[in-house]
């Protein structure tokens, strides 16, 4: 069913103060993986509060406690929730976003400061951190709110809200939420949801809309090699001892291979090898290599075949090096403890539980083969399941008309490569369906310098979202 | 010939106002390797040459001219050069030393402040920055001077002296310094120098007194491996594009094992194999495993065998990897450009020029088997020759003879295994012999948390180099 066409004009016509909003949101520094913003966070979260009291959105601010980061113990950001219509002849739509934000500073790289939004004239992007990830699709929520009040329309669904302040970082507190709330039964905020909706993600590229049913999971892993009680000079000790950043070095190269293989054996051979009817969906997508490299700005692509780099996206797990702490710095040191992190992203059918044993024994057992006499410990710092949907389900049929009406172009149909562990606990703990409707571009530039969102996703976006409530408001299922 | 007894006696009557001297150096805090720093070193510039003008020493501050490090344009600070007697009858010695220190900051595991000079009741020890490298070998001369000065007593030889606050940092403009002054002949400042004696290395290990003849150079390398155009999140393009990380990683991992033999081809087979008669001379010193272990901390030799451990440090090059930047920090990063250092402690007849041609084929072939599409940067950052000198010199017998009578002790006669650019520039333009008679022990820990210097060490060590000069004033040569 499609939106009423004074929504849509409205949606058009309060464009500049959409945005003004927008640069409002971003201007709070909600950065939640350092403890100095966390206030900011809480400022966030009253900000978002307001806003969706405003709109006549009942709300409540739910403590998660505490937690302790880089030592230092502090209190979670609330979980914001929220509701609004309770008609039993109509289907309820759950909401999930984040309005917390990455780290960003004017010195990693930014043209313009990361927290005051910059509208580039020539270009008409939305430049600023959260302005993609995921403070513009939030805000999109709230203008459709904004709209049906302005316009006296009734909302086409009852409508609940799960907003969190810890994406970032983890999310934590959030599960254990979502989980106490649906064992309450009838009286959990959750009950009676028919389907979620997230958007969180982005298009595959910079041209074509997508909708996307499966993320990929993770495994987190800290390596740390120690020898020496403290920092040698390496004069005076180079070739007497067993250096710490020599064994994590070796270590570290036995993980992954230049093109992405994973060495650690079993990892890559959990996962089903594709069928040829599978690999013709992705040739189907409307994608090139040149997506990709344009995406990192550099000709670095793994394959020249479009299949083998989005399949390296969506269907293979990956494992990437993050960095290796310890030593950088001090010019001719052998450093006495190093540490490297990698991660693996998971699909179907791998979990953290599964991996880790394969990562540990592979690791404790090259470490063995190297015969050194330092220590090496391994940690599992966090996980998450991969998630894959059913994408014939109606919530996702719904999202496929949607995208056809408001951007009259086919949508890709994707599976994430990143994650977002929240995605399988709604799927898990309510048992409905859940729908991935990104709002921004492949080359937004989440987690990065620049970060953005074109002026027209955010203004079409906004329309997505609100024609979608329509679309499944119509459904009969 | 032996010290007149009034100055042994001097020393060891005035040592407590000889440690309130080393408290008055240690509390400037004269680190060269950080701008911020830059003031002190000249205020330890100012320091210095005020207590040698004090000695009746006649000095003059060298302005080295400027250069740029991190990115800021600094003024280098100056050498102290100083001469006292000029009597054509009496040999003339050549001390050098360097007034700079490493960084040192309390959060980096010290006990106590580093620029607080502490004395450890317990164990005598001396405890802060510089306290052994290099400002107690310093007051070490600065205590033979005072001694004469206050007995009336002549010196038995002409000094001169050269004291730089660039050591810790490359050094700069000093090489410039001496060869101007060496080709201005007769009118230069080190014009008639028999032999120079340079306190600023350690014994073996904690109990012997040593003699050291030879010191390894080195070459310093920075390999940057670069991608995409920014930083990437490691779900949205894991096993799509070619990692700077792991690209570096695998290279560095090719550079030496855990047993520390370097695996670039030619490097260590430029070194002849040590014969019989060599192994002897190194089953001769007094060290034992359990002395490399107890300086680093923990039981990681390389070997059971202590001739292999010294050769190790003493005859044989050795490869350290430094550390690795970019990356670290940010959780689920694929960083766009890493970098990572490593150097190559050489020894005769390697040099760096030599070094450096291998070291980039291999590089440049491993990171070709590799087929990345990433891009590899190599540079040779510094290097310097090693150095052996001839321990049959007068210079030597005079130490040897020296040691036996200040300690009771047949020294060690070693190689280090670090790297005094200095020494060699000094022997090839001076065309002299250069002995390293060393203050400290080998459990100081230069360069690391909590330096010391034990007390008797500063004061036998002061005796050590006073009768210095009277055996060298004694030599017929």
């Amino acid at each position: 069913m499609a939106a009423p066409s004074g929504f849509l004009s409205f949606i058009d016509q309060n464009a500049g103060r959409f945005i003004q909003r927008l640069a409002d949101a971003v201007s709070i520094q909600s950065i939640s993986g350092n403890g100095v913003y966390r206030q900011d966070v809480f400022k966030m979260a009253l900000w978002l509060q307001g806003q969706l009291d405003t709109l006549g959105v009942q709300t409540k601010s739910v403590d998660l406690g505490r937690h302790v980061m880089d030592g230092q113990d502090l209190p979670l950001p609330p979980a914001i929730l929220g509701r609004i219509g309770d008609d039993p002849k109509k289907k309820t739509v759950l909401i999930y976003g984040h309005y917390d934000v990455q780290p960003a500073e004017k010195s990693d790289g930014w043209d313009t400061e990361p927290f005051t939004l910059a509208v580039d004239p020539a270009t008409d992007r939305l430049i600023g951190r959260g302005s993609t990830d995921d403070k513009g699709p939030i805000l999109g929520w709230l203008n459709v709110l904004e709209a049906h009040k302005a316009l006296g329309l009734d909302l086409p669904v009852n409508l609940k809200f799960c907003f969190e302040g810890m994406e970032e970082s983890g999310s934590d507190g959030l599960d254990e939420l979502i989980t106490s709330e649906v064992a309450k039964g009838k009286d959990g905020w959750f009950w009676g949801v028919d389907c979620v909706c997230i958007s969180d993600n982005y298009w595959l590229n910079a041209r074509t809309p997508c909708i996307t049913y499966g993320l990929r999971g993770i495994a987190y892993f800290n390596l740390t090699v120690s020898g020496p009680a403290r920092d040698l000079h390496s004069g005076a000790f180079g070739r007497t001892v067993h250096e710490p950043m020599t064994d994590l070095v070796l270590l570290m190269s036995k993980l992954v291979d230049t093109n992405g293989k994973i060495l650690v054996p079993g990892v890559d051979e959990m996962v089903s090898v594709a069928s040829q009817e599978e690999k013709a969906l992705y040739a189907q997508l409307d994608y090139s290599v040149a997506d990709v490299e344009n995406a990192v700005g550099a000709p670095i692509a793994l394959s020249d075949d479009k299949v083998e780099v989005l399949m390296g996206r969506m269907r293979y797990p990956s494992l990437s090096l993050h960095g290796i702490d310890g030593g950088a710095g001090a010019k001719t040191v052998i450093p006495a403890s190093v540490s490297g992190k990698f991660s693996i992203r998971l699909v179907p059918p791998q979990t953290p539980e599964a991996v880790e044993p394969l990562v540990f024994a592979y690791i404790n057992a090259e470490f063995a083969r190297l015969n050194s006499k330092n220590k090496l410990k391994i940690e599992n710092l966090h996980g998450g399941k991969p998630w894959v949907a059913d994408h014939n389900h109606w919530n996702y049929e719904a999202a496929k008309r949607v995208t056809e009406a408001v951007y009259k172009q086919t949508p890709n149909l994707t599976r994430g490569g990143g994650s977002i562990p929240v995605t399988l606990t709604f799927a898990e703990s309510l048992g409905v369906n859940v729908l991935l409707l990104p709002m921004g571009r492949g080359d937004d530039g989440a987690h990065s310098a620049n970060e953005k969102l074109d002026k027209s996703n955010f203004i079409e976006g906004s329309k997505l979202l609100g024609t979608y409530l329509y679309e499944v408001g119509a459904v009969n299922a």
